[in-house]
């Protein structure tokens, strides 16, 4: 095989989920496909590497500091969504539920992997707390790891004076109950309120 | 989310078996990795863009032409081994059980599809058989249009007189006849030999 096409498959086997036989057919795609394709994709990977950066006020990936979201007048500033990384903050936008601001921890507490409150934009969340903001919504994920951070951030930010919420836990939208787990079963019911 | 994420994510959309989600996790991979990993990939996919292409000779995608096999004076130059496409090619290079020459059809007969002999590279491999050619083995795939690609070559090389063989057809190693096709146990049994 040309050295070219083994040097690139290696590369893409890096890619989650991606093993020799994927990163063959992908291999053999860009060399079936117009050579145009090739050359938008090289591009495209390097404009994202060069261009893309993390969001100095928020931690949102970005061509801009600040962000779109953070540049955006027409957010709402009184309100901050606190994630754990850029995805969940896709996965809120795409939603189309929320018109706050966001701050993405880029991690979560983990003690036993040596991660603590400064590696992960702590202060630089608790920077921002001054001035407009009324409430931080805590969407950190509902795995141990993320209910710490939670926990930690909610005193955090409580002692200034400024409402903490955290996103409600519980049966999925279509789930069934009959295949839910004991935890999320018990989240769902501690978590119940009045049906309007 | 910004720009060339964007683009990056449409283009990683088109490789086979690549969705949104997919695409999503790539370049949050490229983004979370060293920059060195983007600029090496994006790099990599250019040279094979740039660099490869079909081998004069046989077909096979090198950098150079003729390719690595055509140019090496260690293979048979008896026997070329023709098969459909580059894949198959390296599928038989991997098994390490041949040492001859290939002749890449890229592609098969296929009337239904408007693909006649002129579409597969059929006479460059008539113009390779004046000389130390021996044997061609018909390696297209075990298909209709494999089937029928190997009949039409056969009739072709047989009048230069040359010994056309096909590679066989049966249980694979490991597979069980209970969970065998018809066909493929129809094969098996029609290509049945003296055991050594």
């Amino acid at each position: 095989m040309a050295d070219a096409m083994r040097r690139l498959i290696d590369l893409l086997r890096q890619l989650p989920g991606v093993g020799e036989k994927t990163a063959n057919r992908f291999v053999f795609h860009v060399l079936s496909a117009a050579p145009a394709y090739g050359h938008a994709l090289s591009e495209a990977v390097r404009d994202v590497v060069e261009r893309v950066a993390p969001c100095a006020v928020c931690g949102n990936l970005s061509e801009s500091s600040p962000c779109g979201v953070c540049a955006d007048p027409r957010r709402d500033g009184s309100v901050i969504c606190v994630v754990e990384k850029v995805q969940d903050l896709v996965a809120i936008e795409n939603s189309q539920e929320y018109r706050g601001l966001y701050h993405v921890l880029h991690g979560v507490l983990s003690p036993l992997d040596g991660k603590g409150p400064e590696h992960i934009r702590c202060e630089q969340l608790m920077q921002r707390l001054p001035g407009e903001v009324r409430e931080v919504i805590l969407a950190t994920s509902a795995s141990v790891e993320g209910e710490a951070t939670a926990i930690y951030l909610k005193k955090r930010i409580e002692e200034r004076g400024i409402r903490v919420t955290r996103i409600a836990s519980g049966i999925p939208v279509g789930g069934e109950l009959e295949y839910s787990d004991r935890g999320t079963i018990g989240r769902a019911l501690a978590g119940r309120r009045e049906m309007p």
